[in-house]
């Protein structure tokens, strides 16, 4: 029997291919916590209309997934740092009215560089240059590092990447080392590169950390490398059960308990 | 656990004062239909913003109540006849962005009056001038009864009214009598007035049919006095019953078995 009732709080996500996940992520805690709201995911008709639903119907919180993610600055009231950091948001909150945006992705990677220990001193390479590279070079520039190279083979995207924080700029990276690899293209993700590692074997031995943003499947050829290694390994499941746990904190102003996370976060991907 | 899943159908209410009966009605009919439907009542903070969200949103349908019955009407694209026929809308169909505004309270009573073999031929008294009043009234005069006089009060409500349909006004009806009585003023309803009986006993004697609009309760000291006398009377509930399974089926395409809309009303009320 459905458990709804007229005083529920509603969150919804914006997306035009939404998946279950964020929708069994939330309904997940919001069941285990007690909270008396309820998450539906939408396929928007009109974005500027749906926007306009958010503040008529009064409904809490937003996620907002591709292609919608620059779009919907310009109606929203106002930026977090974490998205104006980079022209991109991906969680809306509706405090009476007033819509401010929000980049948890942003947040979750500036957490775990920061849970992880990462030092100023740490050296990097960073391979890709779209605009969830754009969220870790943000976060790793605000960490304090600053001898990171953007690895990319398209020379524009890279350069301009790199130059918004100055960084270096590589079109390749087959020999160097760094003491911090992060991918963050498709390679390793399921499809076409599902078997590709991202970075060389040696270049794992020569690391201290390696990060993989790719979460499907999280078990990718650079972490299974990395772990085979030892290496300490920050994972792409990670970075979207903190991004989640991140906008769940902002619409409900509760933090759930690391096990709750962990709980909702599997059950979202069964 | 909630059952929500990302290809649900919303449909939603609008209302000053949303009650939890439409959310319990239309969530207990897709539950036990089977259908990937959702209901969840909303307090708007703006009328036209709200409307502009179900375009954008793609939500099916919406309940409309007090006080957005009339404002409504600017905001969509085309009126049902039911609607237009009391310039008063309770219901909102979205195909494929398209909003068409019904009024199933019109509906209800029309099939209410055809199901209970009301003729031609029937005298009637109806006493009240309000919108409600304005949804008999015009159900009324399509079933072909033109015998009917107006009992209100306000002369101008009542005048408008009975002008409007070619029917008699009367400012009170003390002695009147009619074959068929109908109540839609608050005499009877939870309140102030729960213990007023809207006809005498001796008008409820000379009648064949009782019909009470008052919902809360529906056992109202007419329906009391009228089941007493052995009359066939029309409750307040049935109204409420059938004008929310002619929403569901708008919205769903679906029409329940009577003893489903039976179980899913009696549901609502709990």
């Amino acid at each position: 029997m459905p458990i709804l009732n007229k005083d529920m709080t509603l969150c919804i996500s914006l997306a035009a291919q939404p998946s279950n996940i964020g929708t069994r992520f939330h309904n997940y805690l919001y069941d285990a916590l007690g909270l008396n709201f309820v998450y539906k995911a939408f396929a928007p008709a009109d974005l500027a209309q749906a926007v306009a639903g958010i503040r008529g119907l009064g409904i809490r919180g937003a996620a907002v997934s591709m292609p919608y993610k620059e779009d919907v600055i310009a109606l929203v009231d106002a930026m977090d740092a974490s998205a104006a950091a980079i022209d991109s948001v991906n969680t809306i909150v509706n405090d009476g009215g007033t819509l401010t945006a929000y980049n948890t992705d942003y947040l979750a990677i500036a957490r775990l560089l920061a849970d992880h220990g990462i030092e100023p001193g740490t050296t990097v390479l960073l391979r890709g240059s779209g605009g969830m590279a754009k969220a870790v070079a943000a976060a790793v520039r605000d960490a304090g590092l600053a001898n990171v190279s953007i690895v990319a083979r398209n020379e524009q995207a890279g350069r301009a990447l790199a130059g918004l924080y100055g960084f270096a700029w590589l079109p390749e990276a087959a020999t160097e080392t760094a003491d911090m690899l992060i991918n963050v293209t498709p390679l390793g993700m399921a499809g076409k590169d599902e078997g590709v590692q991202s970075f060389s074997d040696a270049q794992v031995g020569a690391a201290d950390v390696v990060f993989d943003v790719v979460a499907l499947p999280s078990e990718t050829p650079l972490i299974k490398a990395a772990r085979a290694a030892g290496k300490r390994v920050i994972t792409g499941a990670e970075v979207i059960a903190i991004q989640a746990e991140e906008q769940f904190v902002l619409y409900t102003g509760v933090r759930p308990s690391p096990e709750l996370v962990r709980a909702a976060s599997e059950f979202s991907r069964l």
